[in-house]
């Protein structure tokens, strides 16, 4: 017999199905039959979920990862007592991640941003105020470890940027090489700023 | 009357369209009927000049835009004395492109990239040895202003994906800081490594 998952799992689950499928194909080619085979979820759940359709599907990975990726953050604000060694933990991250997938996951916002900022609506605004606020957190705790507060929005800028670029070029080569010389240029950048 | 343009203008039209359509939109969502549209090729072109469908277009373009970014980088190499000023306009002519296009347009590889990293084959290795091709150009014509070899080689993979995290960053931001700041690090990596 079959057990039907609760609404509020499959919602949940549909998300972060969405997220994943995103990582590897980009968000204009993640139909939600994709996400539902992916996520076992039940047929109904799409327009029960997501009355908006994919653009909503989309907005709820972008607030996801974007709240993810300041947890992520302030973990490593208190596992690292520099901003540098933050710096590179957050690359090393990426990275790490990359290397998992054997190269086949990137980054969800960045497909939902290479594929859609053309477009202004609900989902730009929603990829643009996450970002917004991942640099405004990873800013404020490289502060507390003791950077200068306009230097420590340029190195947030500088490592979400390089993070970004890193991913794509580093997809693109088969190779990690962009992430560890990127490392080492803004954790150099992070120590002379103390 | 309408003078129908003869099928080589058409094919390089195309490629041309599709080059464009990909920096807005990207490779998924650039259908052959939007790339007839804005290059206004006869719809007979399609299977025509490109009997390997939509991936074989999207190779071409790849193609494209990996010759022109070697010929921007030996047009910038005979410009500049110095390996600082070929990455500072490097990373300048990408971040005058977004502003010009008013963060509309992105890079056409990197679209290509996220969307289909994940599945190997021509389109991928197509991609993969454009900015292998790219990375070996960058490097030899820092080189000859006397960067020492390997940190031409680190500094042209670090500047590459510099600028695509940068576009990436700078488009969901609609702000180009993410071009400022690492602009300021890299020439500065370039000016200490002489």
């Amino acid at each position: 017999m079959v057990v039907m998952p609760r609404r509020s799992d499959s919602k949940t689950r549909m998300i972060a199905a969405a997220r994943r499928l995103y990582r590897e194909r980009g968000y204009v080619a993640t139909a939600f039959s994709d996400v539902l085979e992916e996520s076992a979820a039940p047929r109904g759940s799409v327009y029960f979920h997501f009355p908006g359709g994919k653009q909503e599907l989309g907005t709820e990975v972008a607030l996801l990862h974007a709240s993810d990726t300041i947890a992520q953050i302030n973990r490593s604000a208190l596992r690292f007592t520099t901003a540098a060694e933050m710096v590179g933990d957050f690359i090393d991250q990426a990275k790490d991640r990359v290397l998992a997938s054997d190269f086949r996951e990137g980054c969800p916002v960045a497909a939902i941003i290479v594929e859609t900022a053309s477009s202004p609506g609900p989902l730009s605004d929603t990829t643009r105020r996450g970002l917004q606020d991942v640099l405004t957190v990873f800013a404020a705790r490289m502060t507390e470890k003791g950077l200068p507060a306009e230097e420590a929005e340029s190195l947030a800028v500088a490592t979400i940027a390089a993070m970004e670029g890193a991913l794509v070029v580093a997809r693109g080569l088969r190779d990690v090489a962009p992430f560890d010389v990127l490392r080492e240029t803004l954790t150099g950048r992070a120590r002379d700023s103390l």
